[in-house]
């Protein structure tokens, strides 16, 4: 039987995942490949730790380097993250005619663009499914499965520790640092969470999705982003009395004329979904993403983000995808038999515009801390009704000890600069404090 | 550009759809695809009705069997439906080197053992992501996304008629032959509904679902299938009170030893699954296939399970797929380099007996009509003691009006057999009616 000869670089908790299953599933990754995935060479800084695994017959090296350029490996798998060494070990990786695959959704966000046509070049394959949802494949279903729609929306729950600190917020009524602080001693988020909960990961994964949605060229720069560390669980609360529940999301559209597709939204808030929705339902670390298609209407795909054996099983997959067009018999290796990386073939990407943030239409949730006097409500509803911005729901909680109360108003759709506009206005009301915080609704989620 | 033309077999609702999208959505699937999917011929019975479509350039005929054998097609789709001449066309169009795409889920389930050999010898592919979850690519996700698992089970709500009608029952407290008739009215159930409210459709897509994750011979005939019609507003309350929600699923299970699977476990049935599982939430029409693997958890692909726009935004992804790997050169079309059909390659798929329905274990939910007289619980309870069936809840609920009142039990684990026996020494009694009604309960899903 022919094989593909893998190298890993990175032993930490997904490599030693995608270590575990080519030494443990060997035989029935052969069943359903007709091929062998043999693991030949794996480096990591680290030789000493004990990973429960048996590395017979596997060349354990301490120098990256070694296993990107060696003659008995055909394809790489980079398991280091972040920017660098990761993107010098790739693209050392493709130079050599090696294909590569990655869990890297940092990498691929930002180095993505030159990696593409790099690959294209050396005749070899990246795959990156790992990258985006974990092991949930979706972005094969965005690709592949939901090739025949042009896609009208895209929606994600893309971050575990997010997911996990607003479910637990939700279900103890705890408030964000409380929460946070729990996560981090329980391991389900970073000693410095900043790249989780400001969204920042979130955004990568969007930026990857919304340039595979729509044949644009990843921007991950341009992604309007907010983090979920403002959100209290009075907003909970508030949101779920109006029957809504807050997630982080990550959003892309596509906006144009006749079809083509000129400008591409993209954002990722905190994000109020319909109580009811499959979204709402998507709870502790689980991730999910919705794909709306112009034929194949709403499709969902759900399960783990992250976690060892979850995105080890993504990034076998890649794996198993690439073996499968590998030439047997010497050959080159037919990559053009696979869908392209990006679900669009390179030359038809287009270097589309971010939709610029004021143009941004979607609907709000607004709380305002307002003092409790008469006509305060009537001077800030006022001001909306200039910027012809009409109120969905409206409450005010009263709050014997403060000398401010809250007050919450979900809003119908306007743009993010009307609204911006109109915000400022209200602050400068006397009655009113400076401190807005402003939620966004999406009603359209599965 | 390359090409890769196409022949389509019946122009009924999917058919339009297809015909539409290849029209239609010509340019996007070009850019996607790097080569074109021309529309070359089409065959129905009624050519003279307007789909609203333009077919210039397209060759209309009433004769499937000009498509089938024709010389200027590489791939032909057949969305007839149903065994014959479905059967004949497909098997006609695969002897003549065509690939074949079918939406046909009772051709794949009752024949495909027959077909896969016989595309694997003319060296041409066979795509039916649109038998199962219409246009949702749960198949793709399970053959290649969850390609390094061996798969723990499959949970399926897989016909639309039967989940329309059970959440039309819970919505509006409604029994089920009312929302039957108003389902058929509205055209979302046949006027012969026994294929959908039975279980027999489910039961199809389970079939090729199971022989998909577990490497076996696809066994349709011994699916252990029941369908909805039993089922009472009373009962989807009670589910209710008790936390849960009833879905028609498909289930599938592997049991084995030493991580070998021996047999597999299927059935339909209606079940209860806990009200805030991710599957409790698909309502309506729509579809969804949890997919659970030793490496990647639980998984969960969700969208429209039919309709024409869907199911043809499936029917074209596999267009796509197979178009990929067709020769450009006039050399053999690489089939070898696409996913096999049935997720193993043929030689590895095992002719794997099917559990019997007796050693099928779970838990069940039982609605008994006793006399309301003493004693007559203590006697049921006694009995299914005797079977060392232990209860997880009880209800009983007074009804004036009737000599006989309802009573419910959720019962813990325990074999089909062996309730069964216990059953049937239950309705021996002489407090108790015939008639019990038995639904499953799953609390695994996700």
């Amino acid at each position: 039987m022919t094989e593909i000869r893998v190298g890993l670089l990175g032993l930490g908790t997904i490599g030693t995942g995608v270590a575990r299953i080519l030494i443990e599933q060997q035989v029935l990754i052969s069943r359903r490949l007709g091929k062998n995935v043999r693991l030949v060479a794996a480096a990591d800084r680290d030789l000493s730790r004990d990973r429960g695994l048996d590395f017979s017959g596997v060349r354990l090296t301490d120098d990256a380097n070694d296993v990107v350029t060696a003659d008995d490996i055909d394809l790489v798998v980079e398991l280091i993250g972040g920017y660098e060494p990761a993107r010098t070990f790739v693209a050392t990786a493709l130079e050599h005619g090696k294909h590569a695959v990655t869990a890297n959704k940092a990498l691929i966000a930002k180095h993505g663009e030159e990696l593409f046509p790099l690959a294209a070049e050396k005749g070899v394959a990246i795959g990156f499914e790992a990258a985006v949802g974990g092991g949930i494949p979706c972005l094969k279903a965005l690709r592949e499965g939901c090739a025949a729609n042009a896609v009208q929306s895209v929606y994600g729950i893309l971050n575990g520790t997010c997911n996990f600190i607003l479910t637990k917020m939700e279900n103890e009524g705890a408030d964000y640092a409380d929460v946070l602080k729990e996560a981090q001693e329980l391991g389900y988020a970073e000693a410095d969470p900043t790249f989780d909960v400001e969204g920042i990961d979130t955004s990568h994964k969007l930026s990857i999705l919304a340039a595979m949605a729509f044949g644009s060229k990843i921007r991950f720069d341009e992604v309007f982003t907010e983090g979920i560390s403002k959100i209290t669980a009075d907003d909970i609360e508030s949101a779920a009395e109006l029957g809504y529940r807050i997630k982080l999301l990550g959003i892309a559209k596509p906006h144009g004329t006749n079809g083509n597709v000129e400008r591409v939204e993209m954002r990722v808030h905190p994000t109020l979904v319909p109580v009811h929705s499959q979204m709402a339902q998507v709870s502790d670390s689980y991730n999910a993403v919705q794909v709306s298609g112009d034929f194949v209407e709403h499709t969902m795909y759900f399960g783990r983000g992250a976690g060892e054996r979850p995105t080890a099983s993504a990034v076998v997959a890649d794996i198993m995808d690439i073996a499968r067009v590998c030439s047997s018999d010497g050959g080159p290796d037919e990559v053009k038999h696979l869908a392209p990386a990006m679900g669009f073939v390179e030359s038809e990407r287009r270097d589309l515009e971010t939709l610029a943030v004021a143009d941004i239409e979607c609907e709000y949730y607004l709380r305002l801390m307002v003092q409790d006097q008469p006509g305060v409500i009537a001077s800030v509803t006022s001001i909306l009704a200039d910027h012809r911005i009409s109120l969905e729901a409206m409450s005010q909680k009263e709050r014997s000890e403060a000398n401010s109360v809250p007050v919450i108003m979900l809003t119908h759709e306007t743009s993010e600069g009307n609204l911006q506009a109109a915000i400022s206005r209200i602050v400068g009301l006397q009655a009113v404090e400076e401190d807005v915080l402003i939620l966004r609704k999406e009603s359209a989620v599965a």
